[in-house]
């Protein structure tokens, strides 16, 4: 089958590779139908994070499953899922508790033996843990299925944000970072019931996408000003409950300054460089407290469907380019340039 | 009146400074009866943190009120009164939420134009909001009041611990720092149902006291040798709630090591240098939170006394030296030296 390698810092390529198999009684095969390229593969792309040459890409996906292993019995052959980020095996204490990316025998596509989702199939581990059958009806919708991609991660990153931010029916919310977590933040606010949502971002493109989410306040300024912006939008005194969605030390020191004394920081931007950023005896003084981290959307994935299902939500807008397998590696490229905001992969 | 005074690293002395007065219709005058070294006392005393030199002193008293100002309602002369460590006016929005550490109007003992807890009286600017009435018989009590002394700080710093790390009722619980806020800490842990108390520290004198308290295990080793001692006694996997109450880089980095995925951190020692030890790649992928900041004890004061007047929990051991205001230099000594865990300053 086909699938995508990256080799060096902005050589990504479709190749050949092995048709992947049932190796144990609890995996799946998938064929994908969906697929997309993620922020974060962006950091291995600019050789910011450690990778292996030869290593495959992506890690969101929605497919059918094609083969089942003889212990498998959540799904069957022929069964539409979506296959969250991280695979887990759904009866550890981490899994039973909802970390499930903490589960012991979990593990990350593109690691090791593993598949990627950047490809035309990938056998999943533990798939009654991981896998999450969807009706087969949506198969036929493909508004409806761009929107189910997202629960594979960002969604359920964003929703991860807004939890660990503390946002309840009422409260008001800043979130730093317009990439698509930063807007999924925005959209699991509002479905939380935010009342006033203030997202920073400066390419109206994106703002714009943020307003349709339910942002309520746009602050195009950066850094010091950026601050300022949000400060005056709350009364001098900032916001209590701030969504962190790039992970960079300025994100993170934008995020710590806009928050009001006793506050929380919902932290879903993966962390990179070796300066945080973060002013310890700042969060200390005001008692701001932080959340987040990687988010174990498959726990959240059950909770957040029905409403992607019956259209209450609709993320499917982050998607703004769209490429077959053969055009990945130019999604890169493009998402890279920040000519697109987040690329779709038809397989 | 006779004060404690900084001039330099080492160098407090007791002088001679002027009677305190009421300045603003809100103040009142207290005539300290107790006071105590702090552990943050001696950040300044050892030249590691800034101070101006002349400046007061101490910031946990209890007294006997001599006089209020027009507006003071609260309190009336020959009240019984415990002073925290901050004032507050206990009106504004911040301490309405109980968040009386970033009240506007707040400030800290031994601020320019203020008076220290290390003297014979002080002037508490926002009585009302500040002080908390003690019945007047536990003055006649030396342990008891010695107990309602740390009602002013160290207690209600423990206690903000445990709550930033999440203890509940049937938790395990560690504690990083076994100086008299760690020490406290355990109490509250206890106090709040706690099953299991990890205490971390290595002087059989304190950690008696720990068992005392509730601490159920004691782990004297330090580094990488602790947090394997911990994760043995937690079956690999670390603890849920930690509560870090020393501040430097090592001990955070402790905390971080032995919270179990998914846990939290409930901060309370004040971070002290500019490596924070906090390596966030870590506390990102395992999900830990980190919760805590300047305790906002006069909150807390109302919630904690009922148990401290009726020997539910009895914090006096903490105090291992009295002095008179003539001893309170060589009580830095001692506390330097760490031939003291806390040192009773009896006025």
């Amino acid at each position: 089958m086909r699938a995508t390698v990256i080799h060096a810092s902005r050589d990504v390529r479709v190749e050949e590779v092995p048709d992947p198999v049932i190796r144990r009684p609890t995996d799946a095969v998938v064929r994908v139908v969906l697929s997309c390229i993620c922020g974060t593969d962006l950091w291995a792309y600019r050789g910011l994070a450690d990778f292996r040459s030869g290593q495959r890409t992506g890690h969101e996906s929605i497919g059918i499953v094609e083969e089942v292993g003889a212990e498998v019995v959540g799904c069957s052959a022929g069964d539409l899922v979506v296959v969250p980020f991280v695979w887990s095996d759904g009866v550890c204490d981490y899994c039973a508790e909802g970390l499930t990316t903490s589960c012991e025998q979990g593990g990350f596509w593109g690691t090791k033996g593993s598949d990627g989702g950047q490809g035309e199939a990938l056998r999943v581990p533990y798939a009654d843990g991981t896998l999450v059958r969807l009706p087969r009806e949506a198969a036929s919708d493909r508004r409806l299925l761009t929107a189910l991609l997202t629960l594979s991660d960002v969604l359920g990153t964003g929703h991860h944000g807004a939890v660990g931010a503390g946002v309840r029916p009422g409260t008001t919310v800043a979130v730093v970072g317009d990439g698509a977590v930063g807007l999924c933040g925005v959209l699991a606010a509002k479905r939380l019931g935010a009342e006033r949502i203030i997202a920073l971002g400066r390419h109206p493109s994106r703002t714009d996408i943020a307003t349709r989410f339910g942002a309520t306040d746009i602050v195009a300024e950066r850094g010091e000003a950026a601050v300022e912006a949000v400060r005056e939008l709350t009364g001098g005194r900032g916001v209590p409950a701030v969504i962190e969605a790039v992970g960079t030390a300025q994100s993170l020191w934008t995020a710590v300054r806009i928050t009001r004394d006793g506050g929380s920081i919902g932290c879903v931007g993966v962390p990179h460089g070796s300066d945080t950023g973060l002013d310890l005896s700042d969060v200390f003084e005001r008692n701001i407290a932080l959340r987040g981290g990687v988010a174990p959307v498959r726990t959240y994935i059950p909770r957040l469907l029905p409403d992607v299902l019956e259209g209450v939500i609709d993320p499917s807008p982050v998607f703004d380019l769209t490429v077959g397998l053969d055009g990945v590696p130019g999604g890169y490229q493009a998402m890279d340039e920040r000519t697109s905001l987040k690329v779709l992969i038809s397989c």
